[in-house]
């Protein structure tokens, strides 16, 4: 056997996306993959010998920064959310230099916030939510300390889409002069395309930096997260220096960095185009619709009224439906409080998805 | 002007790699271009949903852990060697406890150890080498004390390509029960295919973990670094909680992560095997010396005689030539002590390429 028919052998023991209703991810458009292939030996790591896709990322973080309200935005297409946020709570950490830093996060927030706390050494403290998942900023306020180096808000919470009140916690930031990092590396690329869309970027003054992934809702090709401060300074403070590169500088995290994922984010939001986003994130509002009523029928109530394309339903066999359907070859998740099924209703999910699912489902219950 | 097009516009102004003599990265081999298209959609980060990219990976370790002589290896494919050293120095960090943690690395080491120090909040203790630019073992010695939680050793130096005395740190990390990580980011797929290896490797007792990068001299699909440990505890050291992905915990830095690098490595190393590779580095080699031949015939001299495909040579006016070279869109680089011009032969610098770029910088120097 060659090799090329042995690596497709692993690749059909993978499940394919049509049966998996629980990731942030998505079969990349077609124009991301082809995209992807020009780019492929690219190295931003390097800058000196790619100017045309440093040219790209360029621009493509001024398209990001246009859709988030900031004029002169400072950022750069990472290897994923959990980059990003390491990136801006080390930012915040960097520029407010406290000897025993911590920061105030959300008990909702991404497990990648607990990595962040030891890989940076910082104390993490979990502001309670409200009956709506939301962050409580009297909470947030009571947590913050003299030490206190960032605030954290998100913007599609992983485990039900909600979105903290991020008007709030930014007054609040504005007033204690603390940086507020807003994790939207999910809804960064849907809210802006909902019908009313709720501020959550820096046409908030005390927003300082946003996480936002192309390579989730954006359908770029993975790796492709994003990460952009309102002022330069957070960047900086990110700075090291690079001899033998045909740089001086580096602020990225990693070093060596493939150029695949600006390529594949810029040409999809340039394909698309604004209106394009809109009607993709419709669609998949419309088929969490569509998800409500038939899980409603099932007996199943989401945990919350979906704000975007992410829902939970409560059942106490939420793991022992998850496992049966994952031994036929269907992937959800669930979450632990309240127990519940968790979905995301990416574009791979469509009406067709979502059928052949709950006949399944159906099967599973009897 | 449709997308794709424009897209080529900017990629068209990069420079080709057969203009570049001072990257380690290099031309993907055409079995990995071919691999990563297969594998283009796979996320690492929800290891349920890709159980076969998931076994692909486990067998990629075990390949390279049959290359550094560990017969149990534990590790996985990353995004390059500035995440694989933050591992190996945060494990280590995470083992050791200690307040005020330092590592002691030598002054050769790439750049990214500066990152990890800012990142991982550790101090940074670099130590002197003698003159064929290897760490003094004695100035180690004396730098390390009871706070120190890792030692650092390079095979294949940045700059040089240079291997420190491997064994020596190791019997000194075994005595003082501090572990020892080693950087062979580079030097790990060259070194094992070398006439006469040089044991940097888990043959040394008191090696624990091991950076070796498929995307520089494995001819892997960038993003594609790799991190081995002999002991599994250190990667348990990394583990965070996952609720809501289809693992339990996750010790990656990143979340979402590509099994492109894993497919594109895997490919490489399986269809040349061993002895393929061998033949890369031997032509490699060769090429270094033919380059070392006609640089002596204009009367540069390298600051030392190679020890793999990497060198440097002498030059007061190095920065200046490269700048002019820079501007004919040739790229080397320069190193600052002592002032040289920077060479990685990489296999797609080939004698072509090198007696193409010596007429050009014959022109420079007139």
């Amino acid at each position: 056997m060659n090799v090329l028919e042995e690596l497709k052998k692993f690749r059909e023991m993978d499940i394919p996306y049509s049966r998996v209703l629980s990731s942030m991810c998505t079969v990349s458009h077609e124009i991301a993959i082809k995209a992807h292939q020009l780019f492929i030996n690219t190295n931003l790591g390097d800058p000196g010998i790619f100017p045309g896709t440093v040219e790209l990322e360029k621009r493509l973080i001024e398209m990001i920064g246009e859709l988030l309200h900031c004029k002169t935005p400072f950022g750069y297409i990472c290897s994923g959310g959990t980059e990003a946020n390491i990136q801006g709570i080390r930012s915040a950490r960097n520029i407010k230099t406290k000897n025993k830093p911590n920061i105030v996060i959300p008990k909702t927030a991404h497990f990648s916030f607990e990595k962040i706390c030891d890989i940076l050494r910082i104390e993490v403290r979990r502001a309670d939510v409200d009956e709506s998942y939301k962050v409580e900023v009297g909470e947030v306020e009571s947590l913050i300390d003299e030490n206190t180096v960032a605030i954290v808000g998100i913007a599609g919470t992983t485990e039900l889409g909600q979105i903290d009140p991020i008007v709030e916690l930014s007054k609040l930031a504005e007033e204690k002069d603390i940086p507020l990092h807003i994790d939207a590396a999910f809804g960064g690329l849907v809210i802006p395309f909902m019908d009313k869309p709720y501020p959550f970027d820096f046409i908030n003054k005390g927003v300082t930096s946003i996480t936002i992934d192309p390579h989730k809702m954006g359908m770029a090709t993975i790796p492709a997260g994003g990460i952009v401060f309102r002022d330069e300074k957070f960047l900086k403070s990110l700075e090291v220096e690079t001899p033998y590169l045909t740089s001086r500088m580096q602020f990225t995290l990693t070093g060596t960095r493939p150029g695949t994922g600006v390529a594949s984010a810029y040409a999809v939001l340039r394909a698309l185009g604004f209106s394009g986003m809109r009607e993709i994130v419709k669609q998949c509002l419309k088929n969490t619709k569509i998800l409500v009523e038939e899980m409603s029928q099932l007996g199943f109530e989401p945990v919350i009224k979906p704000v975007m394309n992410v829902v939970a339903f409560r059942s106490e066999n939420a793991e022992d439906l998850k496992s049966e359907l994952y031994r036929r070859r269907w992937v959800i998740s669930t979450i632990r409080n309240p127990k519940a099924m968790r979905f995301v209703i990416m574009p791979h999910v469509t009406e067709e998805v979502i059928k052949y699912f709950i006949s399944e489902l159906k099967e599973v219950m009897k």
